[in-house]
């Protein structure tokens, strides 16, 4: 398709800066990618114009055209878990309610699991996840058959898997679309013996890909792996060699004065998850720490059973507020750093350099924002209004790779969404 | 209007237990009020049908009505300031930023700043509001005119007011309407004088009104009212004789022993106000220990440019999120009483007894859900979806006193969208 998009507000990002800037005017969008950004009269519309057919031209009526939202940790397939257990203490939830659970999924049900979590990413503006749960293949053939964009790692650890299962799912996935791709990864330290670590150092080496697990998510994590190994999570990872092609940490809130080094030095990432962090009581991550240390920062909203939703914008708010309420400071992690953490630093983490911002060349992973709505008005500034105040009331549409997925309220996907609920209810239901 | 609303789920309160029960049938609208909750062929039906003409049959599809939320402590008109001045350390956003701007605010700015923020909380479910704030009588004629109920006190302080233009707007804004109402209060102890509470005091028991104020917001301010005092703020307004019949305060973040106690033997309720502690870093308020202690609680957004936006659903989450990162306990504060203290606890703190579930002879404050969202779904636990999950999105439709004011994203409140926000930008447009 080849879409014009007229009379829009244009959210550019300054990389270097990690601020924004609000252009008016057209973007263009041919095949999968954005062609032209500009008033539409220049030599560059000119150029980009010749010999295109236009599919549609969209008015934006003075709405905001931004990049979507990179969901930068999730377990998507989780949905069938949401609301099941709450309000219970952590190790009873996971171990009494989520693995038995769990351990009933078979291979189908991840399939429309992740279609109803991709359409839950859709309504909150979210172009693409980075998925860490069973069946990455699987998984893998719903984003491509809804159109979404999906980043897998593995969530390998001694209760199931194997190396050998880690490489040939790097393999299957990064082969099956321009839409699927795959990082090197494991569970957690906590649940992975050091064969299995070494054997994931060595596919990071071999494939040159970054490295992610879950790091230093509660304090009795680090406690137990300094016990175990007299290093931190991250030391210890470092320390076999995983990080020479980067990668970084999921949660990342219990880090020690080392971790910020070894952060620092790799160029990792550190990807908050505040949602979950929150409802499961874990803590708030060091957001103030990393960004005085130049660390590089993404938001996730971990999976839908520990947040319970899928929402890119309560987890902007609550990177923020949290860090406000750890430093007793308004005035720390301005709105730019979120917008910037939430758009292009998860685009860079899951290594999707060419889905980070709106930019001529760049894939078109596009959200239409409704600035008409009274939580967006007026329009004092528009970064702060999408931080402190956005919902996902305000995605009017989400476009990824080119399509429009979703909007005004519906899905274009491939799938009937009752039918996508009934599967949801049936899977579940199964268990109880 | 009498309107009949069938095939829908139906929140039920128990005002004993603070749970909720989901009954599937109709419930049935006359004028302002809940005629009848069944399934649409007892013999209460065919008494509640004598003699009514229908003037629409709504299918709500499965979907749920539910109590409206109250948004028990706000400052509604301060939408010009949303994003006006985020990220900057809390007393030079209040003194520098704040103030100076609010000083320029003439009464009829109020009104349209007002009609801006109700159209927030339609599309949040809100169904009323305890306002503080300056010009009463313009701010209740705004709700009246949306058709929107309201409950205001009085911002009284040292900068402005007297206790005579109290009991005036008690009076005013008590007649205007049945939308409208008025319970005494100040703006708190750190902005009032001695002689101002001891008519505030005076006020009280004249008409035998419960009192609210600002009340431990902030550490420095109990550690201050000590020092003027030898009191707490909550000691020092008991002692004055302001909760002889009830009240309560907002926020309650930094409560000291003798204060539970208080509030335990008053009755009051503890309005917390969770976003606007997160942004301004406030603090997080003893929610665990409320409910350990019987207290009331009741939740508020407080005003949009502490916040910044006018969301229950935000708040909802916060309220049980911060509770359990201040215990590191992920079982502490279940969802349900958080649903209970956004419905019915916010109506009983705000004196709205017949607005504060649904039940036949309440008012007819109603929200309809869209269950049918991915967010929803699948449907473990409703109650713990919506508190979780839930957000603005669901939000199909928003009933004030038997009359429609929000569907499907549409207002049908006498006012032009498009000329509201335009008037709120000339408002803050004129002092930049």
């Amino acid at each position: 398709m080849n879409i014009k998009f007229t009379n829009a507000k244009i959210l550019k990002t300054d990389m270097e800066t990690h601020s924004f800037a609000i252009e008016e005017g057209q973007l263009w969008v041919k095949g999968n990618a954005i062609a032209y950004i500009g008033d539409g009269n220049d030599s560059a519309a000119k150029t980009a114009e010749e010999g295109v057919t236009w599919d549609a031209v969209r008015d934006c009526e003075g709405n905001l055209l931004m990049p979507g939202f990179k969901n930068a940790h999730t377990h998507t397939a989780m949905t069938f878990l949401r609301s099941f257990a709450d309000d219970l203490p952590l190790q009873d939830w996971l171990y009494k309610q989520v693995f038995p659970r769990e351990g009933q999924l078979v291979e189908d049900d991840i399939y429309w699991l992740d279609i109803l979590g991709i359409m839950e990413y859709l309504t909150s503006g979210i172009t693409s996840n980075f998925d860490m749960y069973f069946f990455p293949p699987k998984n893998a053939k719903a984003s491509v058959d809804a159109g979404f964009r999906t980043v897998q790692t593995s969530g390998l650890n001694n209760f199931g898997g194997s190396c050998e299962i880690v490489e040939e799912n790097y393999n299957i996935v990064n082969e099956m679309s321009d839409l699927t791709s795959f990082i090197i990864g494991f569970h957690a330290e906590y649940t992975t013996s050091m064969e299995l670590m070494e054997g994931i150092a060595k596919l990071c080496q071999k494939y040159k890909s970054p490295m992610f697990m879950h790091n230093s998510e509660t304090e009795l994590e680090v406690k137990e792996c300094i016990e175990r190994w007299g290093k931190t999570p991250t030391e210890l990872t470092d320390s076999l060699g995983m990080y020479e092609y980067g990668g970084g940490g999921y949660h990342c809130v219990w880090m020690q004065d080392q971790d910020f080094e070894i952060f620092k030095k790799r160029g990792l990432y550190a990807v908050t998850n505040p949602g979950s962090n929150t409802k499961l009581a874990s803590g708030i991550a060091p957001i103030t720490r990393y960004l005085k240390e130049g660390i590089h920062l993404a938001i996730g909203t971990d999976g839908p059973a520990s947040n319970n939703c899928l929402d890119m914008f309560r987890e902007m708010f609550l990177m923020t507020g949290l860090a406000k309420l750890r430093e007793m400071d308004a005035a720390t992690v301005p709105a730019e750093e979120v917008l910037f953490a939430a758009t292009a630093g998860g685009a860079h983490a899951m290594s999707l350099f060419d889905c980070d911002s709106l930019a001529v060349g760049k894939k078109a992973d596009i959200v239409l924002l409704d600035l008409m709505q009274p939580n967006m008005q007026p329009e004092n500034n528009i970064v702060k209004n999408i931080v402190y105040s956005g919902s996902k009331q305000n995605v009017k549409m989400t476009m990824v790779n080119g399509k429009v997925l979703y909007e005004n309220g519906s899905f274009d996907i491939g799938f009937d969404p009752k039918e996508i609920y009934a599967k949801a209810n049936a899977i579940i239901g199964r268990m109880k």
